[in-house]
């Protein structure tokens, strides 16, 4: 980030989340973003790919953080328990962005683009799982699994969570695994 | 279908698929498909909304077959077993395609917004089936979980499927929901 542009990032992310709460998101361009924030559109692409990025920024330290925290995961955890401990871990940090975590995702929700970008955000966080539990000597068909459904139960949870941050995101995150391995039980073999 | 373009989709489909091996899905033009299908761009975009969507042609049928098969599975199943036996019973007349299928994978393994397309079609194959799963009386907290579970398990099992189709859909499947539930197993609650 240059200099000059103190926070550049976080004055196009606020810019950006007023004119989509004013006006919804299809129908804000990328230079009345950068010009609500004061700043270029040429600044704008310095700092996200295109208009979708803008809701998507924490998404990389988010994945980083939760590859982090599984690598330091106690080595007798099954592995979506794993997962899972690190997902939690990553996103303690994020109850302070309750406000701001529910416009996003109803801002996600109001737009087919965004629930796309949304979808490969979280292709590329279930695939990075899926690597550091190949790294603990996880299978590879079994590592997939694993991240898929630790995934799936996290968001979930973190979609209970930021409706209503006084609850506990481990509590919600425990009791959608729950809900998860019900759905898996009392299996007579599948009929052919 | 117009009378006069006896399986447009299919000569646009076969097309498709052979100059995309010749030179690559991101080489290929639609307007090229078009002329060695002997047919027009205009034809083209009347039966596929993109270039993507020709190799996705199937999908939707896929989908509904699915969704009818979960009407019809036994009640007493599990959320995930009732999900895994309707879409392996869809997934049996695939078998035919088997050339077509491995062709098909290396191309989306091969091109980024083919993979994109990929993860939507899955999405909604995913919700089809979670609410089908509600009207079969499963909490809707569950049945967005058993799909995905579902999901994740038959895609591994047909993805090792149509690498060898010699074997059967239901012997893999039933393998990857075993992966599955060992990826879940030995649970002490998940530390905070």
């Amino acid at each position: 980030m240059a200099r000059w542009e103190p926070d550049a990032q976080g004055r196009l992310q606020q810019a950006a989340m007023e004119l989509f709460a004013e006006r919804g998101y299809a129908e804000v361009t990328v230079a009345e973003i950068a010009d609500r924030a004061g700043l270029t559109k040429r600044t704008f692409f310095n700092h996200f790919a295109d208009k979708r990025e803008v809701l998507f920024a924490g998404a990389k330290d988010f994945e980083d953080s939760v590859v982090a925290h599984l690598s330091e995961a106690d080595s007798d955890l099954a592995p979506v328990d794993a997962a899972l401990h690190a997902l939690t871990r990553a996103g303690q940090g994020l109850a302070a962005y309750g406000d701001y975590a529910r416009a996003r995702q109803a801002l996600i929700a109001s737009s087919p683009e965004l629930q796309e970008r949304d979808l490969i955000k979280t292709a590329s966080l279930t695939s990075a799982i899926a690597q550091a539990l190949r790294r603990r000597g996880v299978p590879a068909s079994t590592s997939t699994l694993a991240a898929q459904a630790a995934t799936a139960v996290f968001t979930a949870a973190y979609g209970d969570w930021i409706s209503d941050t006084a609850g506990d995101l481990h509590t919600r995150t425990q009791r959608s695994l729950h809900d998860l391995r019900s759905a898996l039980s009392h299996t007579p073999d599948v009929d052919k």
